[in-house]
């Protein structure tokens, strides 16, 4: 909260409304669905509703508790429009709908409409939450270790024959077995044809006898997100599938590799997307490297062509880059890594190598 | 798409663009995480980026397909705009965020910048979606009634000892077999003491020997989402548990039968209210009624006090009174029901008395 505060001091704001849930989470501790924080220069304060008094007691820390009887936003509008010395107050775009202004104007004093609420340029808490702390760090450390241990129960269950959906279901039940308070995405299965569609959701096709299956998951654990994929084969590859694969794989490498604090995001993709252009996959590689991740699965900074804004210690990313051949297949291979100031601290450490099943 | 037209004309305007996906996925069946669709009196034409290229071509019905390399809600808005006779494009402000219309101004040539976009007083989809078509109605049925298999098969495994996380694992895996997609939201598992927290996430503790568990879940099939809660007992309830029961059941039924097309949200909500007024349960029932539930897990109408808008034949609603006694226990039962002109259909007919486990 502190450092929120200089970032308020020096936006010139006297005030900031924190709508957006996982900013709440992460300034508060509070993990209710219903919530918005004030914070001033002297005072925090969370509002929520009465399902939530006894969880938020129990949760929020470095804030006050106010159970209103109106929405939360609109009474953490009105509370703030209220204190002293407050007379412009941040609230972020990129997570307030045109509607939402729109009541909580309505709900201010009509001299204060005009001047009070202030679009922020850029989010002041973003910057933040996008380094982590050595605490949050070993949470997602954690989480990731989760997401290796699942895949290797898979690799003991996976067999032809098996549909998609089992395989979902499998890893999830597993998953929350694990302590998983859930999955951080819809997880995706994708075997045979359908590894070639890079957001393929699990459908009632049976696992092939051979070819690619692309299993990309992620669990949540104590609010944060880990997020990896291994592709793997059923059957024997024939030279071509193999040496797809290896062009991935040397791909994702050589981003992994050019991860370190102060390091282009660009040039991160850059060095996946060169590879592959290398290998005659430059339009088969159809997104961008990575992004970030953290109490969200999708977080800046991103990974794609021609970032310009620099990594930095603490920052956790993911390294995704992947190729896909409609109607043949596709393979994508993703580790989560910690930026430190000296590389990349893989977090997935999963096996990469081609793996025959 | 015929309606929607109407709608458009009627409210004056030339063009609507739709981003929030649910509406998407309503209007023209593509199921991707990036899209935008812009509707004209004569045209729809459905945006999306690359790697939705096979699934939009597979799934789109009553749209044409582009594929665009700028945000698909960009080239949606540049799109729309060079449309002849194109002079007035609504959208929905309560979909769409401050900084996302001033990207979409900001894409606009200089001159339509004020002029074009008009946000809706009231979406002109959500009254669509309200009430659900002969389809709809079967898919949801569908939905409803897996969940009570589900909830028939959590009776044969639920034990003293169990913990809460397994319960939700055990439960979201047999989702899964059962064909669900997903889940529609975080399964509440709140046993004992945890009961009395509306939204008790599921925890490592385990289920006591005696005390109220409630389980409140929903799954997904086909993109429509189930709703339904129940309170079992574990072990032997004493008085003033069976009878705070009860009254929980005896709201819930009086609620359920309120339920008719013609008559007012807020007073389905009143039935349930009177009864535990009656009862002395009014200020632990904390929460409304119940909601719609569609393609997403909220949807209008809201069931709560001085709702006056009415329930019309083929919505799809949840009717789930509850009381909540912090320190000792909560007890919940909700329904999913579909209004008909005359009365309710209950589309999830698990049993409703006290389960003894």
């Amino acid at each position: 909260m502190g450092a929120l505060r200089r970032k308020l001091t020096r936006a010139g704001l006297s005030g900031l409304l924190v709508t957006h849930l996982p900013d709440v989470r992460y300034l508060c501790g509070f993990t209710g669905s219903s919530a918005a924080l004030a914070v001033t220069r002297f005072q925090a304060r969370l509002f929520t509703d009465g399902r939530y008094r006894s969880q938020a007691e129990e949760e929020v820390q470095a804030a006050d508790v106010e159970i209103s009887t109106s929405a939360a936003a609109i009474a953490a509008v009105q509370w703030i429009a209220a204190q002293t010395a407050v007379t412009s107050v941040g609230f972020d775009p990129t997570t307030t709908t045109v509607a939402e202004l729109a009541r909580w104007k309505d709900a201010l004093p009509a001299r204060l409409r005009r001047s009070l609420l202030t679009p922020l340029a850029a989010s002041l808490i973003e910057p933040l939450r996008r380094v982590k702390s050595e605490a949050e760090l070993a949470v997602m450390h954690e989480a990731a270790l989760t997401g290796c241990r699942l895949f290797d129960h898979m690799l003991s269950i996976l067999r032809p024959g098996m549909p998609e959906i089992e395989v979902a279901a499998e890893l999830e039940h597993q998953a929350r077995l694990f302590g998983a308070e859930g999955m951080s995405f819809e997880t995706i299965v994708a075997a045979g044809k359908r590894s070639a569609l890079p957001h393929g959701r699990a459908t009632a096709n049976p696992l092939p006898r051979r070819g690619f299956l692309t299993l990309d998951f992620g669990i949540i654990l104590r609010g944060y997100c880990s997020d990896m994929t291994r592709t793997v084969f059923l059957g024997s590859p024939k030279a071509g599938e193999r040496s797809a694969y290896q062009a991935v794989l040397e791909a994702q490498q050589a981003a992994v590799n050019q991860v370190s604090a102060g390091v282009r995001c660009g040039d991160v993709d850059e060095a996946a997307r060169n590879v592959l252009r290398r290998e005659g996959f430059a339009d088969a590689f159809t997104h961008s490297t990575g992004h970030g991740v953290g109490l969200e699965i999708h977080e800046t900074p991103r990974i794609g062509a021609g970032q310009t804004n620099r990594l930095q210690a603490g920052m956790v990313i993911t390294i995704e880059p992947g190729i896909y051949l409609p109607g043949r297949f596709g393979i994508r291979i993703e580790d989560m890594v910690a930026v430190t100031r000296i590389g990349a601290e893989i977090l997935t450490p999963a096996p990469k190598a081609l793996i025959e099943l």
